[in-house]
């Protein structure tokens, strides 16, 4: 995919119910939302679903053809519960079976161990028909790409390990790079103005979250943009109408852009 | 709604580009889904969605049919950023304007202030036709209900004030009751029983996780039904199956039900 003007976009899908249900917070969508934008990919969407197949197929469907790529986390391991990758296969009409480079990953892991390949680990080799294998260097159990649909491990480490590994394979746009800069003057009194910068600035989205830190209110507002200089000049208007309103500007240091 | 044999069901949105760009981590869904469960209304679905109208109202209105609650965060302050009144109203064909219970709110709010009540704060008086106020106890800007799709502020400490001020609209079924029982076991030791295990018990949801702690693997088995003699059945066979495999079953002392 060449870099386009329009922006390469991606939606995750986070399943289990495990998430659903508040018991395990999800920490795999911050990760993967940080590291696609680093890439140019737009996260535009996110999605925690169950371990209900028509429920990840109807999911998979919706936003595959929605966004340039779709990452799924979660539901690829040995128990019954994990119904994964027979949810995609369902989506795409396609079969899942034994893939042989991944029962051959599997055997070589498990020959170096004193636990047995049996049944159920070898149900982990089980991929659908026209995907490839994604590497896990963690565990070897593998994910797998079919089409823009990037099946990872629910286990955080081994899905960042996996995304890591599949980064070659992903086409960005240019990346939004962000200023953040703060104020202790509220959301109320600086939102007409803040609204007509916006409106000078369509290019640059700019962003308002009130916050309370030291026993006062204040607002902090981050500007996006893929657009270096439009960035910095929309950054230099927000200091000179944050300090006409009496308020002091304070600088994110910690921002990437 | 009376209790029914049928699970009631739930979906949040959180609705802000701050948590799909990574930048900020939502804690409003753990909060509501766990709030939920223990009304008996099962979360089935979240989605994180972007400050745009229309995907704010095509999810709103795809979800409000789907499921008997929505529940959404973000997104009704006095920026320009801040769209979901005007989204919720298109979603469901109505006009928002300047509810009057709601202009009242604010103006007794900020009569007791030095902050002026200016334009943009009272666009938080902006609610669709047809809605009922939700109680801000934190900062008086209300949320609202419409049909029964709930919408509340985005900041934690206000989201779940207002969630606390409308449980008593809500009807849930039976709660999901859980236990949880870990064992150092590996989950591809314990799959085939264990499915074996879920095939006598269809009313008991049994999820599986593995975990890694102290050095060793290990899986963590949650068993989850309306059912609590069925529940502790289920959990008194999961304790024979591990002892039966050479494991040790712990019991997770944490567990709510």
């Amino acid at each position: 995919m060449p870099e386009k003007a329009e922006p390469v976009t991606a939606c995750v899908l986070i399943i289990g119910n495990e998430i659903l249900s508040g018991r395990t917070r999800d920490s795999n969508f911050p990760y993967l939302a940080r590291a696609l934008n680093e890439l140019g990919i737009q996260v535009q969407e996110c999605r925690v679903i169950a371990d209900v197949e028509a429920a990840i197929a109807s999911a998979v469907n919706a936003c595959r053809t929605r966004y340039d790529y779709v990452f799924t986390t979660g539901g690829i391991g040995p128990t019954h519960d994990d119904i994964t990758v027979d949810s995609i296969a369902a989506a795409f009409g396609v079969k899942a079976s034994h893939h042989p480079e991944a029962v051959k990953l599997l055997q070589a892991h498990y020959a170096n161990s004193n636990v047995e390949l049996n049944e159920a680990r070898l149900r982990m080799a089980r991929i659908p028909a026209g995907a490839t294998l994604i590497d896990n260097p963690v565990s070897k159990a593998p994910g797998f790409r079919l089409d823009n649909v990037f099946v990872l491990a629910g286990v955080p480490a081994i899905a960042r390990a996996m995304f890591d590994s599949i980064t070659h394979e992903l086409s960005g746009g240019a990346p939004l790079k962000s200023k953040t800069i703060a104020t202790y003057l509220a959301e109320g009194t600086i939102s007409k103005p803040l609204r007509a910068l916006q409106a000078k600035f369509p290019d640059v989205q700019l962003g308002s979250y009130p916050f309370y830190r030291t026993s006062r209110f204040g607002t902090s507002i981050v500007a996006r943009s893929i657009d270096v200089d439009r960035l910095g000049q929309a950054a230099a208007e927000l200091r000179v109408l944050i300090t006409a309103l009496g308020g002091e500007p304070i600088e994110d240091t910690n921002d990437p852009g």
